[in-house]
């Protein structure tokens, strides 16, 4: 078959390679996943503000593309918490939770993400995902994780609040303090409690009562779904729902149905800006993951490959009534370590998925809302990293700045605000420090060829020869700040008669600092001083020549600084002191 | 008295060692400006849409606070082209030109970029004006010569033609062809002819005919005086008021009058941009120039004071009937030949153009505003310089893109969105530049201490050891691409053990590109391999220190390349040819 069909569909290349071990394997992944997957696409759905069941058909159609068109064979696809919550943000704005709009926008939304990822896929923009930093990146998902399990504190207590923001959060808690409904905050408590001792304790435990590693992890990884059978048997056999506890409720005993996400424009042109954003923030995730457990198999993963599955997995979400998916970090790495080694593993949990949607949706409605909400709060409490605020405030200032106002930004303003914020400012940061460059005098280190900077060395200087390093590309927006830096340096300076640029760090001229670099060979010219350069890079100097520069230049290049230093070494000129 | 006093009003400074000389030279200076600034000052007021007499306001009091505040002794303060189609540009948007709102708009636009310029000078912002390449300046003023230069023809051909965009001018003129009136036709076409034969033929001209060189270049200086006269009488004579010749008309025989600007919160908030945008644009005109004249007298321009001096004097246009103004760059040059040596020099000039405005304006009455048009033609044609075209063409295609695509956007969109596009494009391609960056893959030149490109070079390389020179500072831009790129080479490479970053053009690492590294240094370890560097810089070194990186290090940091290769050379382990 042609390389090029084996690139765009995966699975026909890992598909002849399948065996009997790699199926085992593969099966055995996929059944703990599903158990994991199953109460988390129902909390992820309704974090997103949609039905549960919309986390289940979210993760059958999605997966199944993505096992076709994927690289990666641990990456696990499905509702996750970040994505959910910039969903709910982003349908919050044009349409109320719970309508039949407001599932709309949802698949609208998978839509256009799903061919915005396909898009960047085909045209191999993959490369816009690093303009996100990882002080924003992870800025964005503690900030995000925080204002998730807040938006669940409202269903363990039992009282209504809404709102996208941190204050507007604590605001509506605050509201419904009176309306603590107490046997749905014990269920919410005792079921967070649970879990988070189920975390780090159920597999040891399972272990000293006798089960096999193996099992003692499987069982490990069921605690959510144990605090969802008990809750949910509770809420059944106490008759829980009469006394006020919000339950699931009805859920559809079907397949995924086939949806048509709505296009209007003015829909389309509402949600394009948050669906762009989520199908970055979402394929830096899952690159993310899907990178680290490839290396540990010295497999390669094709980014741009993955934005095109990525893309198929989000339009198949759009058209079996589901809502923005991408690759989970905790959920791959559990597929992972249970062994999966194709993406067949997906396939199974998707067939796992569908017949839990056909078979277990009557018992799903006795599940308590709190209950959902406990395990949200209890796995995104980990994505929380204040420690990537004192480890970039020890690093550097630029950094810290970035993180803490991706984090404030989020937290105060809403999560696309927050993610625009900490690029805009990474970057514009990035541009400052380019923008003033480090530029060092040099001088000859006695007795070595080594030119060192006259402020942290006892080096050789000469009174008529300046030599600068600059220690940064030259382009425009540190040209004008060159030209001033020589400028000073040589102004009243009246021994002065070579300046010399060594620019053994410059890895490129761009146009304007070329100019630039005119303005200073004919100002020094007007001063009666000659402009050198030493040390050029080869692709540098094949640019100079495509330019006049060199002729106009009024000194040389000389091709190392010691044959400058040899040729322009001259006493001071009688009468001009050093000033 | 304190060096900050003195530096923030320089006059105090320079007044003090004024002396005879330097009085004389800076009157014949402000003569000869004050002759080529009358009619340029009236033929820019028309352009930004307002009367006349405007452009005499905005010339007086912004030069005499300038004069106070200024550090340059050549600048020459006032509307300038350029700005003058940019304020048209923002104030068409919320007033219709000839109202008394255009005009009080007019002095709100001046009186934001007056504080604008301040905040910046204050706050020392004035390195934001480095973020706008040469090759996007360049490309914006000659969009906006043809821009202003079409924006006149109608005014020459006599018939009415609106538009802020080339595809509207051109329209216009072309709806408007029918009503062509030869009179005005006659005098716009014939004035122009005068102007373009006095700007190369009227010095030489007058030298022959006797003059000395310095009477004959005020002579020539005075071309556009002369047609102004001329027509003025032609006018008057003629009686072409009458046969429908359009006229400047009544202006009022006074002294700037004393006005207060209106700031209501919408119009402020429409015109902030604008602001921004004529102060970043008006700043850069102006300290080019500045810095250009200043360096041939080996004196030195203070930028942020430049900022305030320049805030100054919009301020004063604002509260004094004008627009916003600038260092102008033509009259600078002519002010600087002629021999100025202070900011004194630009106080005559005011008291020059007062004098006019005082004692001249009822002759005015009967220049016809084709003339004024024909100066502004002849004025920016020069300005249009479509060589930066090919010269960005052939040193290379980023520059290229930001000239060709600031243009394009400047002449269809408008002055705004052309200087927005050129700004956003030029950074955006600065950052894909530096996200794929050049790395080589290094050894050593026999006989040498060197390392080379083993592309370009015949070198000495090692099985074992692979060494990677990257020719870019790591950011967060590109660190991920470093991951992909070293993981690539070395995943299906099973001789090699160790892997050596050459750091020499590395001038800084970022927090996301130092978790690149640890990522890269912890694949290579489940690979076998260990990572080590070489030759880092010294605040590089001090960074990394900060972190825990050089702890978890599987390799080592080596001062210079050649210790890296004496500690790692090993023969490829048996059994793993090289691949």
């Amino acid at each position: 078959m042609h390389p090029s069909v084996l690139r765009r569909v995966p699975i026909l290349d890992w598909g002849r390679r399948y065996n009997r071990d790699r199926l085992t394997n593969d099966l055995i992944g996929a059944l703990i996943v599903t158990i994991m997957l199953i109460p988390q696409s129902l909390a992820y759905a309704l974090l997103a503000g949609l039905p549960a069941e919309a986390g289940l058909y979210a993760s059958i159609v999605p997966i199944l593309l993505y096992t076709v068109l994927g690289t990666s064979g641990a990456l696990a696809v499905g509702p996750v918490a970040v994505v959910s919550l910039m969903t709910a943000a982003a349908v919050g704005e044009v349409a109320a939770s719970g309508t039949a709009g407001y599932a709309a926008a949802a698949l609208t939304l998978a839509a256009l993400s799903g061919a915005i990822l396909l898009a960047m896929g085909l045209l191999r923009l993959g490369f816009l995902a690093s303009f996100l930093s990882h002080p924003v990146i992870s800025g964005f998902i503690s900030a995000s994780g925080i204002l998730i399990a807040t938006s669940q504190f409202g269903q363990i207590l039992g009282i209504s609040a809404g709102g996208d923001t941190l204050p507007r959060m604590l605001a509506g808690l605050w509201a419904g303090l009176g309306g603590i409904h107490p046997v749905t905050l014990a269920i919410g408590l005792g079921a967070a409690a649970f879990l988070f001792w189920a975390r780090k304790r159920l597999k040891p435990a399972l272990m000293r009562a006798g089960a096999g590693p193996r099992l003692a992890d499987i069982g490990a990884k069921a605690g959510p779904v144990a605090a969802v059978v008990v809750t949910t048997a509770l809420a059944w056999g106490l008759g829980l729902e009469d006394r006020g506890v919000r339950l699931v409720g009805q859920v559809p005993q079907a397949l995924p149905p086939f949806t048509l996400p709505p296009l209007p424009l003015d829909l389309v042109r509402q949600l394009a800006l948050p669906a762009l954003l989520i199908s970055v923030i979402g394929f830096v995730e899952s690159i993310s993951v899907a990178q680290t457990l490839a290396a540990r198999r010295r497999q390669r993963i094709d980014p741009d490959q993955e934005l095109i599955a990525l893309g198929a997995a989000n339009l198949g979400a759009a058209f079996t009534g589901g809502f923005p998916v991408t690759g989970g970090f905790s959920r791959s790495v559990v597929n992972f370590e249970a062994g999966s080694e194709t993406p067949a593993a997906g396939a199974f949990t998707a067939i796992g998925l569908a017949l839990a949607a056909v078979a277990l949706t009557p018992l799903i409605y006795f599940l308590p809302k709190a209950t959902l909400a406990a395990t949200i709060v209890v796995a995104v409490l980990s994505l929380v990293d204040l420690g990537a605020l004192r480890r970039a405030w020890t690093y550097s200032l630029s950094d810290f700045l970035a993180v803490s106002v991706t984090i404030g930004a989020t937290l105060i303003l809403g999560v696309e605000a927050g993610v625009t914020a900490g690029v805009a400012l990474s970057i514009l940061l990035f541009l400052y420090k380019t923008s003033r460059p480090h530029i060092a005098e040099v001088g000859l280190v006695p007795g070595t060829q080594h030119f060192r900077n006259i402020r942290r060395y006892q080096v050789e200087t000469h009174p008529t020869l300046v030599t600068l390093r600059v220690d940064e590309s030259l382009y425009f927006a540190n040209a004008r700040y060159l030209e001033d830096y020589i400028l000073a340096r040589v102004v009243n300076d009246a021994c002065v008669r070579d300046v010399v640029l060594l620019c053994s760090a410059i890895n490129e001229i761009d146009l304007s600092a070329l100019e630039s670099l005119e303005a200073i060979n004919h100002r020094l010219g007007e001063m009666g001083m000659h402009l050198h350069l030493s040390e050029v890079k080869g692709p540098v100097m094949d640019r100079l020549k495509r330019s006049d520069f060199l002729s106009q230049l009024s000194g040389r290049v000389f091709m190392s600084q010691m044959e400058a230093v040899a040729a322009l070494t001259a006493p001071c000129p009688a009468g001009k002191a050093e000033t």
